[in-house]
């Protein structure tokens, strides 16, 4: 069901000096599925990472988020799939030290120096044991080129393994960017979490690397929808490993770097819309002449959230009332509609507060057909922008979500 | 499919003294259907009303908005269905214009004494002279004892005519509270109104009409969610036509009218959810011990708009997580998720920040199985509370929208 989304290429991906991934069967809830990701990090290296807002954040998160702020140097990240840990309390916080203790004692760290991750049902007890016993198998399955093996690792019900690599120059040389992700929490209710990893091997400092990674969430995992929600569990987390001895300080070099981690982040984050439950349509949203980027997101996520709007993509129906009804329901009191212009790809439809009088339907029809296509609204009341990638509501959706747990 | 809904018995419905009804057949989209609705209010009649907040509010509410600002008496409403003229611009405050002049004409009153609503396909032109023409019919139809055919007149996707009425004593006597409603946007998005009309035949003062207007509407209308939307064109009007001659002015007075409009308000905005497309379930969302009615409300909206929330109704999966993680979700930034509880009708589920230990899904896939049930949670930091009724998300529902205009 994917929108034009193929899995990546083994050989594309690049291996990240400094950082080695292991995966393993620990049967967290289903017996002979890889279900377990160990990323083994050099010494050197800095971490940082963007979590979940969900007040129910799940127990991995609350400690990930721990350690991470703890300033030790982390070694490891420990990712499991089939149980997300989340809604389990004091009892989930326990279970997953006991996994970060098991990842200490493996690799001959701290726990404060490993990340934990779950993704997978809520509310049920994470099989910590079992987690713990499976990691003699992700060490000895350590190695840099195991970016393919560890995309597939960390899937639930992505329907397609999502990883992306880049190679960029900076003043001291080259450096490299491969990062993976799986399906977010709007898509994957019970599998409730967004997950992405990007690693590089340049050398960053810490604060550098902080805003970095706010930087490029907000480029890409912020600008998806699949339904609305975050779950209690997503976490986007950038390592730089420092390896390649080439230090990422300049403007020039940081800005050089940024680009190429939002690349990968971007293709990640489409990669998750393309994949999303029962998903038809790859839709990009994007909203211009907003008075704030704040504002223009509003806009761009009252379209994208909008199930009118969805099922009428899913339907290929130019009902485009619709679009003009979600953006008249953003929220800004003060939105001039009669300013508004609205375009499907490069079609005017609508200006001056209702439908353009050169607009037919065939027109509209003929762009809702494709499996790809902008919605774009100019909103002429200031110079601010933004982008959100969404994509359709189908029966599939409704199945998929009704059905899950069947 | 509509949730435990019949008909109401048009003998239930008590005539308000002072409010005539007449429908025709205008030909608005369809022939041979009635599509128009006019009610003429005598001369002591007060009418207040509460609009839609979209900023593409249609053609009509600018003008209804405008009409009862001006404080000349109002004398009518007209009312057609087919066609929402939303999306319209100016071309559709003009037209709109002539179905009010055409009224004034007929009933020998000001085009400003006229208050029009529309509902149906948004951002095609209204047929205003078709509307015209066809008002003489329902001239002829105008009498006290016609609530039954103006409840189907006003259907427009409605499966089942919404209709409810009270009579309660006043210190002077008793008074008389019949209502009418059709379908809400969210669930009709095209048809893309929620209208609610309410009269009696108490004289209520001007000030005292508006406070009742917003208050009831807070208590009703204001509590229900079928997707989430607001559409162009929703519109709450109370007319309180003073023909019983019972003055309501004290405190007791109003007070009494109030719980009356309330009662008929409640169950319309029931009927609504229970009627929502593809609805196959009614669910209560209670919150308590918030902080504030407003994030009280936040929350229940939170559980009632979750796309992931709505299909576990449909497929009575007792999937609890994903309540915990609406709640998580929904803005309140210092919620303490330990301290909350989680009932399904008297079952507590959820406590401490995760599965109460006594629970077992047997439970809450009992509950669930049921037509209707409540879904309550206590968030421990507050005495305020909030109720939202809201109806699950099924396959009919994205075939409805998906297929509307085919």
């Amino acid at each position: 069901m994917a929108v034009d989304l193929a899995p990546p290429d083994p050989g594309s991906l690049f291996p990240v000096p400094g950082v080695e991934l292991g995966v393993a069967m620990a049967g967290v809830r289903k017996a002979n599925r890889r279900d377990l990701l160990l990323m083994r990090l050099g010494v050197e290296s800095m971490v940082a990472g963007v979590f979940t807002r969900n007040r129910f954040c799940a127990a991995p998160v609350i400690i990930a988020k721990r350690n991470l702020a703890s300033q030790r140097g982390i070694r490891a990240l420990v990712i499991n799939t089939g149980n997300a840990n989340a809604g389990t309390g004091e009892d989930g916080v326990a279970r997953a030290t006991l996994v970060c203790e098991g990842v200490a004692r493996a690799l001959g760290c701290a726990a404060e120096q490993v990340l934990p991750f779950s993704t997978g049902v809520i509310m049920e007890p994470l099989p910590a044991e079992r987690i713990v016993a499976g990691l003699a198998g992700a060490v000895a399955d350590l190695r840099a080129d195991n970016w393919a093996a560890a995309a597939e690792a960390i899937m639930t019900t992505d329907t397609v393994p999502k990883a992306a690599s880049r190679r960029v120059c900076l003043a001291g040389g080259e450096v490299t960017v491969t990062g993976i992700a799986k399906g977010a929490g709007m898509i994957r209710p019970d599998m409730a979490t967004m997950l992405g990893f990007i690693a590089t091997d340049a050398r960053v400092a810490r604060g550098a690397l902080e805003s970095l990674v706010r930087d490029t969430a907000d480029k890409s995992f912020n600008c998806i929808s699949v339904d609305g929600d975050t779950s209690t569990n997503d976490a986007f987390v950038l390592v730089a490993s420092g390896a390649s001895g080439v230090v990422a300080q300049s403007k020039a070099d940081l800005a050089v770097l940024e680009q190429a981690i939002t690349e990968v982040a971007v293709l990640l984050a489409q990669a998750i819309v393309r994949d999303g439950e029962g998903a038809t349509k790859f839709i990009t949203i994007r909203i211009e002449g907003g008075r704030s980027i704040e504002e223009s997101r509003r806009v761009a996520y009252a379209i994208a959230h909008s199930p009118l709007v969805k099922t009428a993509f899913f339907a290929s129906d130019p009902n485009l009332g619709r679009i003009l009804a979600a953006i008249g329901n953003a929220g800004i009191a003060d939105l001039d509609v009669s300013r508004l212009q609205l375009y499907l790809d490069s079609v005017l439809v609508a200006a001056n507060g209702g439908r353009h009088p050169d607009y037919r339907e065939e027109q509209g029809a003929e762009a809702l057909a494709k499996p790809e296509f902008t919605v774009r609204a100019m909103l002429n009341r200031g110079q601010a922008a933004a982008t959100v990638w969404t994509c359709d509501l189908s029966f599939e959706y409704v199945k998929i979500n009704a059905e899950y747990r069947t």
